[in-house]
């Protein structure tokens, strides 16, 4: 066992995109355990586009996170030594943990995970937060009925994949927007969406309005921008829109300016709703058991892109924002010592 | 009884704020009733800010007016001729007709007035479609709980003054947003408001902030723009936003640009829905019903701008976009020849 490991900081708060000078690794002694404590090696971390918010000081849904402290995201983890009767050596949890090589615990939030029953990383993306928020954010308040259609941005990440596949099953006709033809490809012939469009193509609102001879009934929004503005344009009436993110401005400074909306949504009695996963934290384990039978069922696929390596977790974060990810975006961290997988 | 008649004609399709120019008062002869027609009298006009809407030559919930024909709204009118069994001479009704001094009939959309009930004009503003809107608007998409905070944009116009006192009725805390100070001592003096703000002040976000101590759970949207924006960054925690009008835009030509929204609905888990009033057309008679109760146990008031002079038509109906009218603007064309009002 190591004596020192490995965390990452947020050293400066980025203005626009961030870059490696605003995280600094950070070298630090593993501390004894105590009693009821759990040391927790680290296999794999998830980067979401929702923590560059965190990184601004600005009150939000969930708090800023504070410079010169560990940045915290979901982790995947295995016990390696143990203290508490909880947990034993080569257990794998899941929680909300340090980006950091080792985390040490009182077992507090962690969430036990059966490797034989899903791949563990699974637990990060279809069958974890990014799962639970297509699901109550399209089921809740899309609710999309047979026939209608449903459009979703971001379709290639690992919550709009999620959405798509789940309209499919719901009976709906299913429209993704994404940014390159690799991923149109991936949405259309292994996804099994009806339509996808390219929004980096200069006939991106042609192609759109080619994609949506019926209008828009639902539209599953994650990026907002000028996308969403050229969606909002498609509205049916009784048009409902879930808002889930808007990572098109996330790196933005200064104000994200663009068309009012409103009258859109008056002349065709359209609604839309804002939502964070936490809203729905009662029904998980309602969203997460069906999420698990259509997965066991072969009715959904997931996609995961996996990095190798601690020291390259600023980059994949970053990847996020450039669009390189399908599907959900992990760090390898490392593999288990005791578990087997 | 006249031999003709004037009516107005929407003789171009306005750039911003119409003009005179823009109405053709159009002289008619009145055409022979043939069977089971009606010769109605005009009483009253409406004017309303939707009307400017269907001046433009776009595509929305209703059709826009033709050029070269006559513009169509509300009409109180008394029954001067009847070849019809179902209408005598005298009989007071509500309809959707031509801005004239005279309408012929089959009877068909007229609603018969029973005078007694309650002033004729109130089937005008608060027993009828501006009473109607702000009862589905903000009962169905608002939801007020008591204790909650309730703003309304347009607060001294028809609907907002009726959205404001049922607010009062729901046990909301209420706060009104209009144009003069004259609107905002009605709103605190004459109808209950817990506080309202002047939009035209310099102070207006500063004295918007102090007015709402603890935050927005309902706004009810008649005005969009700036002063909707300023609403919209003092959302509590699942905010409801019906949205009812933009009068702030209906008569700008080009885009209306502003701070794209989507994120602050996120952050706040809330929610905005556009809505027309034919979308509750087969529950008007319960809402009618529950409003003509509440006005005739005092708990309702309803002020009217009447101007005189169906020459005046024009004049009253841009007097809508000034902010000259309190509570509903009504066009006074002539008394009547046999009902005793």
């Amino acid at each position: 066992m190591p004596k020192t490991y490995k965390e990452i900081h947020l050293a400066n708060r980025p203005e626009g995109l961030p870059a490696d000078e605003d995280f600094a690794f950070i070298e630090k002694e593993i501390p004894e355990l105590g009693a009821g404590g759990i040391l927790l090696k680290t296999l794999y971390l998830s980067v979401d586009p929702y923590m560059r918010g965190r990184m601004r000081d600005v009150k939000s849904y969930i708090a800023p996170f504070e410079l010169n402290k560990a940045i915290t995201g979901g982790v995947l983890a295995e016990v390696v030594e143990s203290n508490s009767e909880e947990f034993q050596k080569g257990d794998i949890v899941s929680g909300h943990l340090n980006w950091a090589e080792y985390n040490v615990s009182k077992g507090k939030g962690l969430q036990k995970i059966d490797p034989a029953a899903a791949p563990i990383t699974a637990r990060m993306s279809i069958l974890g937060m990014t799962g639970l928020t297509a699901y109550f954010g399209l089921l809740d308040i899309g609710k999309p009925q047979p026939g209608e259609t449903v459009i979703v941005s971001g379709a290639a990440g690992a919550v709009g994949s999620a959405v798509g596949q789940i309209a499919k099953l719901k009976g709906a006709r299913v429209v993704g927007i994404a940014g390159s033809d690799e991923k149109i490809d991936y949405l259309i012939n292994e996804l099994g969406f009806d339509a996808a469009v390219n929004y980096k193509k200069d006939s991106f609102v042609e192609d759109l309005k080619a994609a949506l001879p019926d209008g828009v009934d639902v539209y599953f929004d994650n990026v907002g921008g000028d996308v969403s503005d050229a969606v909002i344009s498609e509205l049916n009436n009784n048009a409902r829109i879930p808002l889930c993110g808007t990572i098109s401005s996330y790196n933005s400074e200064g104000e994200d300016i663009g068309p009012r909306m409103q009258w859109k949504f008056i002349k065709t009695s359209s609604m839309m709703k804002g939502f964070t996963i936490g809203d729905y934290a009662k029904d998980f384990p309602k969203g997460a058991a069906e999420l698990e039978k259509w997965l066991q069922e072969g009715k959904l696929k997931y996609e995961e892109t996996i990095v190798e390596g601690f020291e390259n977790t600023p980059d994949a974060f970053l990847g996020l924002f450039k669009g390189t990810n399908l599907g959900k975006q992990l760090v390898k961290v490392a593999d288990p010592e005791f578990a087997k997988l």
